[in-house]
């Protein structure tokens, strides 16, 4: 009767204008719902992607070959793969290692009659771990299988085989032939699960002298014991060659220095100044127990194996190296600085250390001479006995940094500590040499052999260990005080 | 005609539903918009509230009296009036201060025949300031008009009348009646601007002599320069006594040491050693300006006077003390532990330096007898300048963190590189003497007098000064080497 839009009846409520915003609201939400569903859908279909991957090929008991665990993981393998490249280390460019006796000389006369001194170059990825343990200077036919012992998965495998004695009681050479793999996958992770675990005993028995069993790690915890296998100290048990970490006071140095006075071990006699040497080895895991990102709950893998994404997948990096090649990935997670800020920061960390484990060296050094040169003056073994036991501890102190890797920085406050008893032991040696030289008549300051290039300082080491030192003591003239 | 609910043409389109909605979606969005103007205008109520504070009275030029300035502000006022308040450092409780000789009794031997070995007490509040400079035994009827420098607004007010040379020439008695009004707002506030600034010129030549205008600096920077007016090292200009800032060279510790070693500046000379000494005075800007808090463009402000609200204001803490009473307010605004994971961590900080200190300490103790003991068997002046000269630096070096507040926490690795140094020219100091002795014809141990109490250490302070020491050399019995 009368037409829709000019009903009196609808005219009285205004309802077109509420109709149309009703259904615009409508069709808004019903859009936005949809674009999410889709938001949605495309997560689940890229999560479905990265899961999918995890079950494709079923990896072998014991697989050894990196290549087999990367056909279901090619990008963890690929940046495993890349620890052959090194040229952020490198300070000469390429794959030119450091050699640390040229760089700094003293070492050969700390590690005299040691293989320290012949050869002391800057370690490489793992992709080079058999590489480099088969080419240096420090083994020959003597050396005991052990020291294979961080070098391949084929010693977790072969130790479980024969168990440790039998392993540790081959010679180095006996076993070149079983031992063909660089560190890789077997290492730390269970076959197809990838679980983190540990089989090397030295760290299991470590724990489990100081009460603590090794399945009681969390997950972000193995993420730091899977590394600490390897990067902490140890050393070769007597008779046995068994590898073995002197933990079961604690992990502190005070706690070692304990342990070892207990123990009464001793690595090699010093031919300067016949005191009896424990050398440390990269006690990195140990000194970042002490410091701040230890106590902040990080692990060695949040900095050294921070996380990637390419595409849709997240993966930790098995690109093993110094977080400073991946401060935006690394360091800038947390430190929101630019990259030039955070290199500044650690450079300035790590001159203080350095600054402090020159001076603890120099002081040692010339304690070693000091000692060797009151021996030429006389002094008996039981006059030096202090003496040598003193300098044999500040040398563990100085080693304990000076052999850990990043110069200090997995606890910067802590390594400084451990150089100044380093420095103050040392320093004490030499007071005490002094007193007993002018007991036996020498007043005048020792005589200093030149040290100051890695040939000099060898070729001191040399000497000393074919029993054929130069003088230190300045001839006495008659009418001499 | 037809009823308006069963109206076909209006049934044709469902326009009741749409209808409902749309009104109780307007109605939503009018009642939030209604409720964010309330919730802006309850803001803004505050701020003007906050805001009216700062004209209601006008502050005289020059007013020294805190409780004027106090009417405009008076939460500041309250909380700098609770600078009387000082349970939190106080280890024994109310306003008992700690008596660093009794600790430390050392600290009688490093400062032997100076004010120091007399009294070395806590410092307390900026309430105090008066109090405790009137009252100190380091103060006598020679003591400088200097020695005011740092305890109240009245010296500054006086320098800008009188020009600081005329200041300078006056004794500490002379002022007495002239200097009345404890550190307060005068001393780093502009009357009525209330903006930081700084009217003792020591700081302001200190840096003109770097090349850096007072006036360039931030407001941010300038939240540590009104602290570091006084919170710097210094000493008293020969013949003018003019309180100077060594600052010429730069803040580190070496440009310190290479600005006195041209300067030939010397606080005093050791009785015991008779070497002239530098006192350092607690440099704690310098030593902030190395540590990461400053790198992180922290201002002492920052930690030291931490915001604090009350009702709808936010204001400054002007209760200065340490950031371990304020954690929730200063340090877990940036670090979000809890307060005993906070402490912890700083404490174990300060104990690393505290065992650094006590190193160096020892060493340096022990030098100054060692030089006396020299000295004692025939040893000149010409044979032991370069173990004085050693020793002058060493102590220099052990004092800049001794001196300097909250145990090295204010740069920590810093500080121990510091007390290294130190460690290691004392220890120098010691094996020079060790063959000076020899060549001397002493070759036993220095005789070491006991200062293992604060008693026992003064006693040798005063024998010393006196010219009456005890013997330091082991009798040579006839048959002896």
């Amino acid at each position: 009767m009368t037409d829709q839009n000019t009903s009196p009846n609808c005219e009285k409520r205004p309802c077109h204008c509420p109709v149309w915003i009703g259904w615009l609201f409508l069709l808004i939400v019903a859009g936005g719902v949809f674009g999410l569903g889709l938001l949605v859908a495309s997560v689940m279909e890229h999560r479905a992607e990265a899961l999918k991957r995890s079950a494709l090929f079923e990896i072998a008991p014991k697989e050894m070959d990196a290549e087999q665990w990367g056909r279901n993981y090619p990008r963890q393998y690929d940046s495993w793969h890349a620890t052959q490249e090194m040229s952020f280390t490198s300070k000469y460019g390429g794959n030119t290692r450091r050699d640390y006796l040229e760089e700094t000389p003293a070492n050969a006369i700390l590690f005299a009659g040691y293989g320290f001194s012949k050869e002391y170059l800057q370690a490489r990825g793992h992709w080079y771990t058999l590489e480099d343990v088969t080419h240096t200077k420090r083994v020959n036919e003597k050396t005991p299988a052990s020291c294979w012992y961080c070098k391949s998965p084929d010693v977790p495998r072969l130790i479980g085989e024969w168990g440790v004695e039998k392993f540790a009681s081959h010679t180095f050479d006996e076993l070149k032939g079983q031992i063909t793999h660089a560190i890789s996958c077997y290492d730390c992770h269970e076959e197809n699960t990838m679980k983190l675990r540990v089989l090397r005993p030295a760290i299991i028995e470590g724990f489990a002298k100081q009460g603590k069993s090794i399945n009681s790690f969390t997950h972000q915890e193995m993420r730091s014991i899977a590394c600490a296998q390897c990067h902490s100290t140890y050393y070769f048990e007597n008779d046995t060659n068994i590898v073995t970490f002197p933990w079961a006071k604690g992990l502190s140095v005070e706690n070692i220095e304990q342990y070892y006075k207990e123990d009464g071990f001793s690595d090699w006699t010093h031919p300067i100044s016949k005191t009896r040497m424990i050398k440390v080895r990269h006690p990195d895991y140990e000194l970042f127990s002490t410091g701040v990102h230890a106590f902040q709950g990080l692990s060695c893998a949040d900095c050294h194996m921070p996380y990637r994404t390419e595409g849709a997948e997240k993966f930790s990096d098995h690109h093993l190296q110094s977080p400073l090649a991946n401060i935006s990935r690394s360091c800038a997670v947390c430190h929101r600085w630019s990259e030039e800020e955070v290199r500044e920061r650690v450079t300035s960390i790590q001159d203080k250390v350095r600054e402090g484990r020159n001076r603890a060296e120099f002081a040692i050094a010339h304690a070693h001479f000091d000692i060797a040169a009151a021996a030429e003056a006389g002094a008996t073994d039981e006059e030096l006995a202090e003496a040598r036991d003193l300098l044999r501890y500040a040398q563990m102190h100085w080693d304990f940094i000076a052999a850990a890797n990043a110069m200090g920085f997995h606890s910067p406050q802590e390594a400084q500590r451990i150089l100044a008893t380093a420095l103050d032991k040392a320093s004490q040696v030499r007071l005490m040499c002094s007193r007993i030289l002018a007991r036996h008549g020498y007043t005048d300051e020792v005589v200093y052999p030149d040290f100051s290039t890695k040939e000099k300082a060898q070729e001191l080491s040399r000497q000393f260990t074919a029993g054929t030192p130069p003088s230190l003591l300045k001839k006495q003239e008659p009418g001499d005080k």
